[in-house]
């Protein structure tokens, strides 16, 4: 061990479970950073930057060729699912918040980082920040905006969970409030007043009904979704409420702009009041750029579609062809029983190995 | 002025100025409490106690009846709705927080207090906090608990506002929690989860199709009432909500027991999980007692429903006969533009003043 205790030797599932035991929800990511970038800052071989919680370690070896990998090293909150469980009744998986989204990724990147010094591709390791809420604090896009120069690369390969397989583009996402207004009133003498609760039962009844889209794009096909991800409204025990919010996600396959999408959301909610609160735009699969190609077919030829957004959208705009290529089933992400594999942790780190040139 | 500033030989519209322009939202009353209690501590005939925020003045005059005469000195939340306005453009009303509910009232009964050493009946002045929020913390109930006797009369007036006319029995109000459970997933990938906040889309709908009863007791037409006071759910702005929380508030007529009105709430919402977190009673119109039918006769006769849940409920349990008779439009109680007509602050004391002996 060194450090704070990360032992970057240690096999991919034993240093996943140590990250997993360093609790960071998002926002609470200092412990985590710190334990990482003193477990870089030990080899020479890597040029290390701080930015926020976000770390950056950088091969500089002058090979024509540059990739960045990348992982996120925050989580959604706690759910009773600390700490790690490790292959209880040898199952063959490891347990615990983060273990699929996405420290088995980080572990495996951290693993490249540490034990091959001198791969076949410049590297760029970006640990960030903040994933898993509002991207105006997501530590990729802040790095975009502070020093996009060290995120320039021909390829870019994101450790989200994506079951070991290829999965290419990425769904948008845009997050809107939805407002009902009443006018308060003595819920004594309710008939007096306009309660905006009970307005609100037509934009849940909008959002049951809602049928989601599956379109296929480059031959894969994506799955739309709008979901209410938070609710409030109330002023007091014995008040009509004169407000209600409804937080709506949804989730846009990459036929669509962030402006279509938002035309498409004001509709759905013709009526009512919006607010935007939050957007990203989809990535279109990108499979025909030769780097991503080449990539693919390193590792098996398998590509699916991502529904969940992904940083490969932030790359897209930068420019640089990107997939989501981690261990984990992502549709484990953010449910209190996640778990990863320890089989893709092997395959994974295995079929990376061999793309940066260990033989 | 005396005090804390509180001159209870002001006129009562200067009072209720005076008592308006103290902030005393549920919870925060210590200071117009503390200046109740400084202005009544001067005057020789009270025996003054106080209790929490709660000031009891009594006279001990050994008459043979007793009297209680009570008012709530908080008010709900802030609306932009102070400092209070006196008589704008000559329109007759003060504006202001609690200058409906209730304040006027209070300034009545402090100027009876204060003005009126010999009453022809002893009088037990309560001013008492937290009645706009939950049972629990209602300045009166913990006094009946803890000091009984003191609450001991053959007759009880609350001030509430009832447009200076008596208003008889009251309805009772019960809160609770209806629950949707569902499990959480990660938003882009909708359809592996279920969405509580969406289950609740059935819940509104029920309040929304909910008729209300209009039932006729003792000759007075009740009008009962079932809305959301709040709701909330949600995780975090990316994963399904597994729970959303609607705060019923039932507002039930005489007719119906706490029991009987809990059961009609099951049946409303059955097939959903109830979390009781409150009740009061209702209280039935009570003019059959002689003394609250001599009351009604000496102030003029007429006699309304009272709507909103009052302590009346709480006098009846304690064998006190009670009505609600005090200044300000009920149907203004909790609304941002709540005033009280001056006329109604002449009239009240006036009555009150004759009832009491004043000749």
């Amino acid at each position: 061990m060194s450090g704070m205790g990360l032992d970057l030797n240690a096999d991919a599932a034993q240093l996943t479970e140590d990250l997993v035991n360093i609790e960071s929800v998002s926002g609470d990511e200092a412990l985590i950073a710190d334990a990482i970038q003193d477990a870089l800052d030990e080899l020479p071989h890597l040029a290390v930057q701080r930015f926020g919680n976000t770390v950056v370690a950088r091969t500089e070896l002058g090979r024509p060729e540059r990739v960045v990998i990348a992982g996120h090293i925050d989580t959604v909150p706690f759910n009773d699912n600390l700490p790690a469980r490790r292959d209880p009744d040898g199952d063959g998986f490891l347990h615990g918040l983060g273990s699929c989204d996405m420290k088995g990724g980080v572990a495996i990147a951290l693993r490249l980082a540490a034990t091959m010094p001198e791969p076949n591709r410049d590297v760029t390791f970006v640990f960030y920040e903040c994933e898993e809420v509002e991207a105006e604090r997501n530590g990729l896009f802040r790095l975009s905006l502070s020093d996009p120069a060290l995120l320039e690369a021909d390829f870019a390969i994101l450790m989200e969970p994506s079951d070991a397989v290829v999965e290419a583009g990425c769904q948008g996402t845009m997050r809107v409030d939805v407002l009902t207004r009443g006018e308060r009133a003595h819920s004594a003498r309710s008939w007096k007043g306009v309660n905006a609760i009970h307005s609100a039962a037509e934009v849940l009844a909008r959002l049951n009904a809602y049928e989601a889209r599956r379109p296929v794009i480059d031959g894969l096909e994506y799955h739309e979704g709008l979901n209410a991800v938070f609710i409030s409204g109330g002023v007091a025990g014995n008040v009509l409420p004169d407000e209600c919010r409804v937080s709506v996600n949804f989730r846009f396959a990459p036929d669509r702009s962030e402006e279509e999408a938002l035309a498409h959301v004001r509709e759905v909610f013709a009526g009512f009041e919006i607010e935007v609160s939050d957007s990203a735009p989809a990535a279109m699969p990108g499979l025909t750029v030769p780097a991503a190609a080449a990539f693919v077919e390193a590792v098996g030829g398998t590509v699916n579609p991502k529904f969940g957004w992904t940083d490969v959208a932030r790359f897209s705009t930068l420019g640089v062809p990107a997939v989501n290529f981690g261990p984990g089933d992502p549709h484990l992400a953010h449910k209190q029983e996640e778990f990863v594999p320890l089989a893709h942790l092997a395959t994974v780190e295995q079929q990376l190995r061999a793309w940066l040139g260990e033989r």
